[in-house]
């Protein structure tokens, strides 16, 4: 089965190798006449960048996008947008040694099995470069969101288990933390936990958030295309997360009814709304007009130098260090990829609502 | 768009609404030669059936299934099998004033905002008697799955905040728990719980574990259709289901690499494995042959007799009891509904996996 | 892979053999609001009825629909329409001896291949019985069209070989042909050729026609989704069904370009029009406004009276002559089949047509 | 709704305009471990090739293939395949002056309705360039099938109502015909009519047959995904196509069952065969394991020097010339798309067909 591509009506297929000619997507489905152009796509890849910081791994990737079709005279002409990054500073050499055994935590071994062997240069398909093609269909998903008054945000929420405090974090704080904290003083102690873990030659794992704001009440079908339940897909298919939750997630479930209902109310301006928001904006798959909010819980990242055990493909148990040039955490970089998913799902969902209501259609047609 | 309809190989459409005609399914994809009856599905909708113990509503449903197609002589002929379960024991003058408001927590609102109007009684088509199609359907993938080795098993974890033990966990106790819960003191001391919020009118949720045994390695599709992936948007597809996680989940993003990559080695028999299976069972997306591993939190009941705020449809605050039989948690319940998206998205994964490796697919056509 | 769903976003799930409890189909992604009943469908199934002529098998089958779920209070929920029409004729031991041989231009040979067994009682699935599923849902796509000032009419163009003169044809008259002939006089002859080959214990073929008028320009997508395609995919997909093409079709590859090319041209009102219809009202795969026509052409009935050789079970040559009660012709009872899935494939391409412009979305959003 | 993206197993998503960067196709769900190289997907491309006869657009294109991705020391990786044709011929003010009006027989209107704009440059999207993807993942596609045993072959049936003796026809003559006719002595005459044509400033239609040979029974699903529905989906797709036929086709409709139904019989190597094939090796939708044979009418090319009548975006009545470097006749250059459309369409029939019979599903997996 294929696998690389994603959505219904707006879709997105993504294509790849950390270490082939470039990475690229096609984005299909896009309403024409959006202003588009390279700027606007490279804003978002310049956020998953590698290089940034001291604790994102010290390769300098330029990832600089081309637009290679859908958009003429600088707007989107309703076909297919194809963009590519090209691949630039691989160093194959680096990975010749890991071809033939199994990395702790990685998907070597189960490429293998899957399909008889594998690129196994720089995690090949399975590299995080793979989510390139992610952001920047995500960025084309976000401006048609804009148009229609919809925003999406992402941040980290949570490294090595030091949260941000809610009542002290401010989103335009968040590019000046280089963990992409939007709570500076939680973005301080973090970083002395990944400092500390660098020099154990260990990694960290952690939370980001996401929030949507202005979409309106009515995305998602009931029973199986719910609004949350295609977000969790599009999160949890982003490689490292290894849960999802929408509103209040996992304490829901240690919850009482009392406290975890949203009561509903009536704004002064006369429209309903709740006065609480545990259900994280989806009440039975739908949203309901509120802040649509949603957690992913990154593991650490898999590649360390320490001493690991595995095996390698003659069956033999060894051990290994993985050297080379690796993320301490990525969590931060991952920010830009859930907030371009969340982005690609919220507008795929928006397409299909519009013909839930014969009336509205007709609006539409007549 | 259409919401009722899951899977792409394996593919299961459900219908019905709690007050009309019935509940039904069509279940299309379901490989020939199937030993299948009534008597299979029926024991999965037996576990989901209300009115089994003080903790589920007291609504006396037989919910008996008919299978109208695809079955023929005791087997599976390939072609559809469509299952029904006819409506029998509601009273849709219990729900004729709720159709004037909106019951926090329900999706009464969104439905309205969503299509103009709504069927009013017992929640529509966004009523838990909705799973009774996911369920038949899991019963057939369940079959087909153990045809090939594979078993699927979900039990409450946690209720209200109170957990199994792991060690005092026996599978076989199961049955033996009112709340479905295989350690039978932790099961005792969660009744008690559920006791005492009855008394006060109140609902607890709780959390659903799943284990997969036997699944072969290589199931999954990188990037977008990974089995982790599928398998979240599964079971966040079920009604109050806020939150999905795999192998170590939420504890994952707390963790350090060095303690989160699970090790490979070598069994006795010299076939990989793993030391650990922090992973869940999958890696890269695509499962490694070790238990694949996951858990639903699940909300508190939002129907509860406690005086709530809300609004009714002309736009007034209003105060309300939601009177009815009605489960003063619905963990127990869900257990074989998440049990059966699980087996739908395994075989559905298991069908879209015998692509992957041209070798393979020669042994099976020449 | 399942074979019984059609559509994207108003998706149809048929179900159910000749010889089953029924026949059935699951609508998914109808709009709400909908005034619909089961008269409606009813109307459009009477069409396709069997026995209603002497050129149609004397089975005589009610074909009774009910309505199980989507539709409250007269209208529908915009949740799945599930529809079910009961088996009320069969005779099965009719059918016990073709269990052991496959019939020239039937499915037995095949569904055996392919399915190791089959249901081989009157074509188990792959019976015209199968198409009644498709009328009840085109029925539906009919209803939601004819708001949209959208109409849909097939009737027999030709029946072996005898085919209808334009300048006489009238849709008024169609009801008035036994065979759904428009032009009576040709009709008659049509007739005649059908006398003599029953007594010649033959069957015939023929052509349906199927127009739809009223549908805007921009249905359709560029590349693979072209609304000729699908609509290709849709009527091909009926059981003997051998041809399809638009417009003229396979004369357009005997044209010129300078006869072949319609001129644009202004109407009175100011409107951009076409001085001709070669095309069938489609140009480049998206609707162009004008009438889209399309043809259909069908095999005769397989199933003959005459002897014929053809092989059993036993891989032994034999003769058989297939009695029982089947219809000379199947063309005029497929005129409503072709007319459904022509309205179902409209409107899943109306839906689909909703987000190609920015401006236009902004509109319905905002 | 996107539209650019074929197949469910076996995917294809193309993109490009005739005037942007290039063409291009990303293949999804190839099996691993395909030998694969730039070369094989050539010979496909250099038999669309512009320029290689005086009967096709004078234009030079090398059309050169790139393969960017899914490939690894020499085998397909079971990851996306992207290729990537650039565009090097354009000459963009050759189309300046039809910015402003309506070519009759093309999309220009129908994209302006769709979209509000269009790229105008040479048809953008609806140019024939685009089936540059289609024929890359065509090649793609084949080299599966060949390695299983199954051939795929078109050719020119007709040209301008000029058609092949099949008696004369040998394949291996196509290649000596610069009409892709395998009878030369028609193609001689073909050739004549084009001479004459192209002096009176017109342009000429034909018919493209393909045949399927080698593939298993099996192929296919009953109703809605025949194997000749979505062949007929896949051919119809293509630009200029107006009808698709399978086996004997619309002559079926003027046939008589006695004479129409393929008889079973058995080889001497004592399996099932027919004594004919007016079916064109399908049977209720499944292919039976004799030929697959179908015919796709094409239209003559629109663009003409001759004058026309048209009207332009001020909604004035107009004539005009289409000058530039056009095909006569597309008919041999899509033979190769024909051929590609259905290596794609069958291959994805195949995979899907893998799950029909459990005791086959067995075999793969125990």
């Amino acid at each position: 089965m294929a696998g690389s591509i994603f959505g219904n009506n707006f879709q997105v297929a993504t294509w790849g190798e950390s270490h082939g000619e470039g990475i690229g997507v096609v984005v299909d489905g896009c309403p024409a006449g959006l202003p588009m152009d390279e700027g606007k796509i490279q804003e978002y890849l310049d956020r998953r960048k590698p290089g940034q910081t001291r604790y994102s791994t010290p390769r300098k990737e330029k990832d600089e996008v081309r637009i290679l079709s859908g958009v003429f005279e600088g707007k989107t002409t309703g076909t297919p947008i194809s963009m590519i990054v090209s691949n630039t500073s691989q160093r194959s050499k680096d990975y010749s040694e890991i071809a033939q055994y199994f990395r702790p935590g990685h998907a070597d071994y189960t490429f293998d099995q899957k399909y008889g062997f594998r690129d196994y240069r720089g995690g090949g398909r399975s590299s995080g470069r793979e989510t390139i093609g992610r952001v920047a269909a995500g960025a084309v998903a976000a401006a048609v969101l804009a148009e229609l008054g919809i925003s999406v945000a992402a941040y980290t929420k949570e490294i090595g288990g030091i949260a941000i405090d809610e009542a002290q974090a401010r989103l335009e704080n968040r590019e000046k933390s280089p963990l992409y904290m939007p709570d500076l003083e939680a973005s301080k102690r973090a970083e002395l936990l990944l400092e500390q873990k660098m020099k154990e030659q260990d990694s960290v794992g952690g939370i980001v958030e996401c929030i949507v704001k202005g979409a309106p009440a009515g995305l998602g079908e009931p029973v199986f295309e719910k609004l949350d339940a295609n977000l969790a897909k599009a999160v949890m298919s982003i490689g490292a997360v290894k849960g999802v939750e929408i509103g209040d997630g996992f304490l829901a479930a240690k919850a009482f009814g009392s406290d975890n209902n949203d009561a509903f109310c009536m704004t002064k301006e006369g429209s309903v709304a709740k006065q609480t928001n545990h259900a994280g904006g989806v009440l039975g798959g739908i949203s309901d007009g509120s802040d649509i909010i949603l957690r992913a819980a990154l593991k650490p990242t898999p590649s360390i130098a320490r001493t690991q055990k595995t095996v390698n493909k003659k069956g033999e148990e060894i051990t290994v260090e993985i050297r080379g040039r690796h993320d301490p955490v990525i969590v931060p970089r991952a920010v830009v990829v859930v907030e371009s998913m969340v982005a690609i799902t919220v507008l795929d969902m928006l397409f299909a609502s519009m013909t839930s209501d014969l009336e509205r259609m007709k609006r539409f047609f007549l």
